[in-house]
């Protein structure tokens, strides 16, 4: 039995502080067929009102430091103003969406992140059964379009930040039973590079045997590397295929496909 | 045929600004039994933190005068922070929330308020189609608790503030025909007093003739007077009982209850 196809499109903060480009990111999702989820990161905005009501914004290999005051902020900026104005944007254009933080239908519920070296504060971990699958199918099945925000709850009250790669990734592999899963992960460029200095020599397709060749080789490396690790371990978890491409180009043949041969 | 009971709860700002009192609030609302959508409105928070920014919020008659900053503001607070917070407490007390402003799936589509002598900006007005009643149905017959925030949208992508106790009143009016509604306005009083300063003086119930009977007298008058214009209307539209008491008194007889006859 054939399942049906699913698109897991992810969006990052670089797309969400431009207000022009997210608006036409948004005209593009609405014209493309087929059930979706849409997961947004967070972005500048919160860092800049941190900033303003004189907190200082700590990040550590990335990864946001949330004492309670960052979570009351990172809250209200990520499932407040982003994802309520991305919700009404895809409203305006003809897409039932419905925007959901992990607390919703407790569609996720993480574990607070243990304090090794760093304390990282209220930052949320997923695990196997983070994800509920049955929730978000419901959600779809009855024709609406789950916009998540990175934000979820432990269970016991307590809000916790979360990254979205981590959440897009989660949520494609716990999907994967049921639908054909399509992760797609939009960025900056225009996929994955062979030369990071020029934009037009995007790879168009990467197997798990080409992959370890072009690890060898140095052509992925840096902050490609933990996007692609994510992914690869997505497709060893059932989801069909990843795709890394400009936000703005979803709709065209221009981007990395990955899958597993 | 009977109609399945439901009962619509609103809490306003002055529980929302008490942590401990919400947290409480929410404990009796878990114990409650049956069908059940909560209705929340904004707080101090809001305010507190635009003066923080150095904005200056402006209220007329009651009704906050919505900028465009304001907007981004109150949309983080109540779609955001409280709407999520109250949220992930009611996953923790076992009840399966879902928060929601007006753009999640189309719940609520509103107009901007016509300028006349005032501007009151980004307010959103409802209109007799505005709540989604097959929506909001579908949402409490999977077994979820709709948490509703007075955020809501116009269908052409901008967000619209929105008072709650008006949208309690419109889902109210709007699920007459599927449910035997309930609506239950929680506040800092007992319910409708015969004497303002004397706490005990509860009413414990106030039918048409009554209302106007009490109208006359004097008894009924300022803020109290809106309040039960608003429950008589609703009543007057399907809705079977207007209860009005104390936030922590949702579970006990210490109340007004408002019916036609």
């Amino acid at each position: 039995m054939n399942k049906p196809a699913l698109t897991i499109y992810k969006i990052g903060g670089s797309i969400i502080d431009d207000a022009a480009e997210l608006t036409k990111f948004l005209e593009l999702l609405a014209q493309t067929a087929g059930l979706k989820i849409l997961v947004h990161g967070g972005g500048k905005g919160a860092s800049t009102m941190m900033r303003e009501l004189g907190l200082v914004p700590q990040l550590i290999n990335g990864r946001r430091v949330t004492d309670a005051a960052t979570l009351d902020i990172v809250t209200m900026f990520y499932a407040g103003k982003t994802n309520k104005q991305v919700v009404a944007d895809l409203q305006r254009l003809g897409v039932n969406a419905l925007g959901l933080s992990g607390a919703d239908g407790n569609s996720i519920q993480g574990v607070k992140r243990p304090v090794k070296e760093i304390d990282y504060g209220f930052v949320g971990d997923l695990t196997p059964t983070s994800i509920n699958a049955v929730f978000v199918q419901q959600v779809v099945a009855s024709g609406l379009t789950p916009v998540l925000c990175p934000i979820i709850h432990d269970g016991q009250g307590q809000l916790l930040n979360t990254n979205a790669d981590t959440i897009a990734s989660a949520v494609a592999v716990a999907l994967a039973n049921i639908y054909e899963v399509t992760l797609h992960y939009c960025f900056e460029k225009n996929g994955v590079l062979r030369n990071v200095h020029d934009d037009n020599s995007v790879i168009k397709e990467i197997n798990s045997a080409g992959y370890a060749e072009l690890k060898a080789q140095g052509i992925i490396a840096d902050g490609m590397l933990p996007k692609l690790e994510n992914a690869f371990s997505a497709l060893n978890q059932g989801v069909s295929q990843v795709i890394i491409g400009h936000a703005l180009q979803i709709n065209s043949c221009l981007h990395t496909v990955l899958c597993l041969n």
